[in-house]
């Protein structure tokens, strides 16, 4: 029995508030004896942790090292193993495109070819500001292909996302179909076919995209072609409301992060700004709703340049940040990341990270600070992502008695 | 492969014995600053966990609330999730009965009728005293059903438990009858129906049941009518012996309990007195068994009442005698509980429950003294309770090797 069918019984509803905040990426490991966590002057983090419960969560399975789609599932509660999401969705998510239940979402690549053989699979890496204006055009020359919509997002350099969007929602294997991008130069490009029954109307579709869209680009003198890789359509799962009876609302302003929070159904507005901006917002709307997810994107962003003591002075902003926030006495507050990205490894990483669960019913006087090391000392002990919702739900008082 | 699979064929017979001491309920949550067993004078429990491996097991799974069934099944190394036990079985091992192979078991209720219409779903909440006077005269009026046995058992107020027996094993999903209870007053009962073919003939004995109770009731003012809840049968489970190869015996004063241990086979005497009834009664049948589970009740019944001091009163208690049961050096003794009852929750609770396992091939030195917070520092870690028992076999050098 998995998780959510586990607890789906014994949801109880209450006027509880659950706020999870996702640190993203704040795990990290030692430079010069000391971790980012543990480096940084953290006075209400640590105050925190002292009355809370701490452990760390394993984000997908040990030595696994998580993208941000399976990253933020399991935090979610979903089992990122059983809910993988396609590399099209997850561009067309992180492009700040609303994916439907109907669409089929591609990455693209402009690409160089002569004589039907790619010579350049990045067409030179195309400058972003050209690149753009390609795909405006591409835009408005290629609206409808059969009875389907063609959506185009821009992207950096060489890349772009498109979604074929259906008038109704879509069959099951109906994305399946091969990267048409050979991997390798001087190769033909491979052949958009079905791989199963379903997805031999997208198969056509694709095909005729591509060749519009050589026609479109023909003058060009290097992004004269595409190439399309991660033919994929939402997942089926649950939405956040049907799996934990809570209405929820994330508050990011990275479209990524609000695109995964949209996959489960949670409500998703457009916010931009700093972190303060997004306190703001978690205030006003905390009437609102049951459940809020907040996340704090530059942390990760830090790490994944190496930049030690910019995620350091990240995780310190943060930190004055955090008594704006215990202001509103949630009933359960859950501090965490969705993964580690330790500057030393300029990337996310496998490492588990950090949790720290506050509630009235904790033991606490565990942990004397916020960090991996301190962490590891504590009650909740090293456990699976998948298990942090289901305590968030419990310590909210929202889970019935299992059995008599 | 589940842990019962795995450890079937490593099994080996020895002369050692098992003791597993379960104090209900017996983790806490800490009020001003303590939890029951940190406040809680325990020369003799300290001085055990510093020399045993230590640890908290998770019952069921992280965030869930065990009832009795499952937090029991769980530490008997049965997977609670895999071995559900029906409401009226459980309702009926509470009130003392023992239950079959051949019986469905029902909670009941008295009701009041009138017109066809529930207008009260528990009678007025029948004083205890006189409900025990009316079961009594069904039992005496309604012996047999056709070809099965009507065995009728007391309960407190308005409700009891009835055991439907028949000559041979029920079929599978013999019991899938609907609670003829319609949970609102102004409606009338659910027709028994039955909900699969196996049900049809139990659920015309269960028509005739309410129908003569209703002949034997009708002159009362207000408990005319029963309501018939949970028909439930016992679950196909190998015996304590079967899995483990132990020979078992229960040592627990409340029937709930010897009730639960029936369930997986062990032998079930009817003990009753104090905690030093059940120490006399384990020295006196030490010879005779391979496993013992002796079970202290009363912890979770102050925790249950709120009562934090009686809580610790009760296990200061036990800490007094348990050199008694030192003094039998068993091989491996374990003292943990079925799940923690925080007397500041008022009831059952989803918190990991401590663990000490001694025995000559541990650690030690871990701890400092048996509570929620010294546990976590244990060589147990945090584990579900499922793996125990496995643990109990292996430090009595009762599994073999796996594999070569």
């Amino acid at each position: 029995m998995d998780t959510q069918e586990l607890i789906k019984p014994l949801i109880q509803k209450n006027n509880t508030k659950i706020l999870l905040v996702v640190l993203d990426g704040v795990g990290g490991l030692p430079v010069n004896g000391k971790t980012e966590l543990e480096a940084a002057n953290t006075p209400n983090l640590d105050a925190l942790s002292r009355e809370s419960a701490c452990g760390l969560h394993i984000p997908v399975a040990y030595g696994i090292t998580p993208g941000s789609g399976p990253g933020h599932l399991g935090i979610f509660g979903y089992d990122p193993l059983k809910n993988q999401i396609g590399r099209g969705i997850l561009e067309a998510l992180g492009l700040g495109l609303e994916v439907r239940k109907t669409d089929v979402a591609v990455r693209c690549n402009y690409a160089t070819i002569k004589d039907g053989i790619i010579t350049d699979r990045r067409a030179g890496r195309v400058p972003t500001e050209q690149s753009r204006l390609l795909t405006d055009r591409l835009s408005k020359e290629i609206r409808k292909i059969d009875e389907a919509e063609i959506i185009f997002a821009p992207g950096m350099e060489h890349r772009f996302a498109v979604l074929i969007r259906f008038p109704e929602p879509l069959k099951p294997d109906a994305s399946l179909i091969p990267d048409t991008d050979p991997q390798k130069e001087g190769l033909y490009p491979v052949h958009p076919a079905p791989l199963s029954k379903n997805a031999e109307r997208i198969s056509l579709i694709v095909e005729k995209l591509i060749s519009k869209a050589h026609d479109v680009l023909k003058g060009e003198e290097k992004a004269n072609y595409i190439l399309t890789r991660g033919f994929s359509s939402m997942p089926n799962i649950p939405s956040f409301k049907e799996a934990f009876g809570l209405s929820s609302v994330a508050i990011a302003t990275y479209p990524m992060y609000r695109g995964l929070a949209m996959l489960v159904g949670m409500d998703t507005p457009a916010i931009e700004g700093s972190v303060e901006d997004e306190i703001r917002f978690l205030k006003e709307k905390y009437n609102e709703y049951d459940f809020f997810f907040l996340h704090v994107k530059k942390i990760d962003s830090y790490g994944e340049d190496g930049n030690f003591n910019g995620k350091v002075q990240r995780i310190e902003e943060f930190d004055r940040l955090l008594p704006e926030i215990l202001k509103l006495a949630p009933d359960v507050l859950i501090i965490t990341g969705d993964h580690s990205t330790p500057a030393l490894m300029k990337g996310h990483s496998w490492h588990p990270v950090p949790v720290l669960l506050k509630s009235s019913y904790v033991l606490g006087r565990l942990c004397s600070g916020f960090s991996e090391r301190e962490c590891v000392k504590g009650e909740l002990g090293i456990f699976p992502a998948i298990n942090l919702i289901p305590m968030a739900l419990a310590n909210a008082g929202r889970l019935k008695k299992f059995g008599a």
